[in-house]
């Protein structure tokens, strides 16, 4: 008797140990934010995003909700069902059906729509100049656009049955449906649809004008990474454009940066090494693994290349700060001033909160990076700013697995939307397409960097990161800014006048 | 007691009053054939479509089956199940993919992919010439690639949970994953995919075209119907198609059919004319009601005008019959002597099922058609070659209820295909389509019959009937169907010259 217990025991401690380190090595990893505006703690407070707001009084948006279809692609009973999906109209500079005035429309991304829309550059702005019909629509499955009555919150993502629903495919249909819609209620069968999204939602407006062309005649797709999915691009792009911010910006700043890794990781393998790292980088509770400490401090070098904004330009402020500190400042102190200059001096609570920082991504969002959105970020042997394993599909597998009950399908976005040879089979393929970018965004080298044909055509800036463009024009942007916006909406005439002078 | 069971007994029967002609009105409309090659009854047996099949044997064409994706837009756990879709290849006359030689792929339709290939002729024709790599792909929910390993039968139709998955966006994205799957197991990266597909499957194959560019290079989508859905065209068109090509024929053929319907429902209304109409018609069994026959006699009239193929011609043939009825043949003989021409001088019993020759149609096309494939044909006052009521949408919604449990969703394919304002949504999109259409076909009202743009290319011939270049060439071959096929082959070869040039 007792040797069977003991033999159940040691059986069950086996598998303990063998599941363990399955179990530990499944936290979902993120990948880095993919959003038009950086998180609160890299916002320049000087900055006005809402300089154009001017123009618009909150009272001409019309926040409307429309019954939308549960699953376009499926005729089971319960695809029929509806959910209530929000969109707004502003239309106080439209000129009117008769003459067969524009319509933009701002497709929303990963996350809630929101309330203030005046931050939305390419509609507020260009309203009166292109006698705009604005709509703003927001992704079902964010902010108040959730099937089943529910709440943007966890509860929804524990249910496997309705997440199934939530993917890109159906939110283009969505927007095909709300968009058809709004023709018909404001009885616009010929103004023509251009269609804007930045970032995830940039992905999304190229992704509908080549899709839904009888639908929208024309896309501006802000850094808009299409190309960072299964091996169209190598994995460690972004992180090599980090590098090269860096780099760039002061090559002592960068060696500095190099250097710390391997300080940090032999400190921290050390008996009482996380108390130290704890100190050092004044973390308001002690930290536990070592990871926590390298994803707080990756997230900082990403976020401010990403959102390396004029005019407080994230890295150099960082770079200032790491080369500037006082003689004698061992490594560590040089890296805590860079993290100091940007976050401020001891975070909220006189301490970091290094969750608060890197846990910066939805759980929504993290189902897409669990189903179709898999785009395959890691390092590389190339890669010193940061210390980041390659990307690692089975483990992605794992993860995914064991978080949602469901495995990614990362051939499905290639399949689907295309990618492969993207030069060759667009160029006669489609028109009308904008890809901007700014080539210090690390997800610019994701992006559409030349002509891929006399209609789809590539914007970019050395200068710029991500989304700038997609902010309101403000007296304080820099020439090429403006001078990137002039193109687009250049472009934009361009397109128009073709199109009216076909009309005729 | 008595009172209150007689209240109950009138309530019972005014109910059933109420909807006994809900019920009776809700038999499944069916809609005419829509697939490559007429019904059993037109087929010429002097004709052999399978001539070329001498260049094919048997043992080349490879069949495969495929693990495929149940649900492509959905992340439920039952969305990763898999079924078996069967394809087969032939790679005899392939060039291989040194040379970057083409894939010709035929998108397969309503029906089961059969195991006779060779009757597909721009494959088997053109695979010697192009040297191509052939590969035909069965539509799920058809022939042998059902899902949950059930069998093409009116089982798999009754579960409603089951056949939400089948549709047409589904299977352009099952042909998209297996296109892909051929080019790797066949490590042909740079092999260029043209899609053929005829009627339901030229639809298919000029959307395929459209949403999947980056997998098919180019599409000859043969007599595809894609402007029958809304109000894109008039309901009528396809009756009015019939009725001129009847009129065109002969007009005194024309008048004799036109006046046979007064005298058709004349009769038919009387006492005991059901029984007249029934020995007149040699049916099979005693008419039911006037509406089995109408569907039977609109069926010929329409099969003989959309298979109106050379060297048979089965108007002509129809007419020659209903015109040289010995004199004082009656209307109604003349009818008769009409469908007899075509289906033979007394059925196969000595009499005619009427049902056998209306209820052409799968259970299967019938669940399409009351899903997304709504195509509203109806009859209209300038419509006299048939008694037809006009499409009605509301009649349509109440009978794909009852069959179906869901109501048809006739916004969607022109949501998602497009349709609207074809010419100038396509002028600048797109590119390599072939509509091809043969003018006699009343599905060609609903094709594309002018240039798109340089791309986009109608070829059609006035005398044609449906999907006739789909067949095999053969010598009996028209001029002006051999000089289609011709044109179709030099533009493929344009795309083909185009594309090596770039690749070079």
């Amino acid at each position: 008797m007792l040797r069977s217990s003991l033999k159940f025991l040691f059986q069950w401690l086996f598998l303990m140990l063998l599941f363990f380190p399955i179990f530990s090595a499944t936290k979902l990893r993120k990948t880095p934010r993919l959003s038009p505006f950086g998180p609160k703690f890299l916002r320049d407070p000087s900055k006005n995003i809402f300089s154009s707001s001017s123009l618009h009084s909150m009272k001409d948006f019309e926040t409307k909700f429309y019954e939308q279809t549960l699953d376009h692609f499926n005729y089971q009973p319960q695809s029929y069902s509806t959910f209530k999906q929000k969109y707004v109209t502003n239309s106080r500079y439209w000129g009117g059906a008769n003459s067969s005035s524009p319509i933009l429309a701002y497709l929303g991304a990963e996350s809630s729509l929101g309330d203030d829309f005046s931050y939305i550059g390419p509609l507020s702005d260009n309203a009166p100049r292109f006698k705009a019909l604005l709509i703003y629509i927001e992704h079902r499955f964010y902010g108040e656009s959730i099937p089943f009555g529910l709440e943007e919150d966890a509860i929804l993502l524990k249910n496997e049955s309705i997440r199934g629903y939530f993917n890109s495919e159906q939110a283009l249909a969505d927007y095909a449906e709300i968009l058809r819609h709004v023709k018909e209620i404001f009885g616009a069968p010929k103004s023509p649809i251009i269609v804007v999204g930045g970032s995830y939602g940039g992905m999304l407006a190229a992704w509908f004008r080549l899709k839904y062309p009888h639908i929208a005649m024309g896309a501006l797709a802000i850094s808009a990474p299409i190309l960072y999915f299964e091996d169209l691009i190598p994995h460690d792009a972004y992180f090599s454009v980090v590098q090269k911010d860096f780099k760039e910006q002061s090559e002592s700043c960068f060696k500095t940066i190099e250097e710390s890794w391997d300080i940090i990781y032999k400190i921290g393998s050390k008996p009482n090494g996380l108390s130290l790292l704890s100190r050092k980088f004044k973390s308001c509770s002690k930290l536990k693994k070592i990871d926590d400490l390298s994803e707080f401090i990756v997230n900082i070098y990403s976020s401010a290349a990403q959102y390396n904004e004029p005019p407080r330009y994230p890295v150099k402020l960082m770079c200032d700060a790491i080369d500037g500190a006082p003689d004698g400042t061992d490594v560590l102190g040089r890296i805590l001033a860079g993290i100091q200059s940007l976050v401020g001096s001891d975070g909220n609570r006189g301490c970091y909160d290094l969750r608060g920082y890197s846990d910066y991504l939805t759980e929504s969002w993290d189902w897409q990076t669990c189903t179709e959105m898999v785009i395959p970020i890691g390092g590389s042997d190339n890669i010193t700013i940061v210390r980041e394993k390659p990307f690692n599909m089975k483990e992605r597998n794992k993860q995914c697995k064991r978080h949602y009950g469901v495995v990614p399908r990362p051939h499905w976005v290639t399949t689907y939307y295309g990618g492969y040879d993207i030069k060759m089979v667009l160029r006669k393929f489609g028109s009308n397409i904008i890809f901007s970018n700014g080539l210090r965004d690390p997800w610019s080298r994701a992006g559409v960097l030349e002509n891929l044909s006399d209609g789809l055509l590539a914007v970019y800036t050395i200068e710029g990161s991500h989304c700038l463009d997609l902010n309101p024009a403000s007296e304080i942007d820099t020439p090429w800014l403006t001078e990137q916006r002039e193109k687009e909406i250049e472009i934009m005439e361009t397109w128009l006048a073709n199109y009216y002078a076909y009309l005729k």
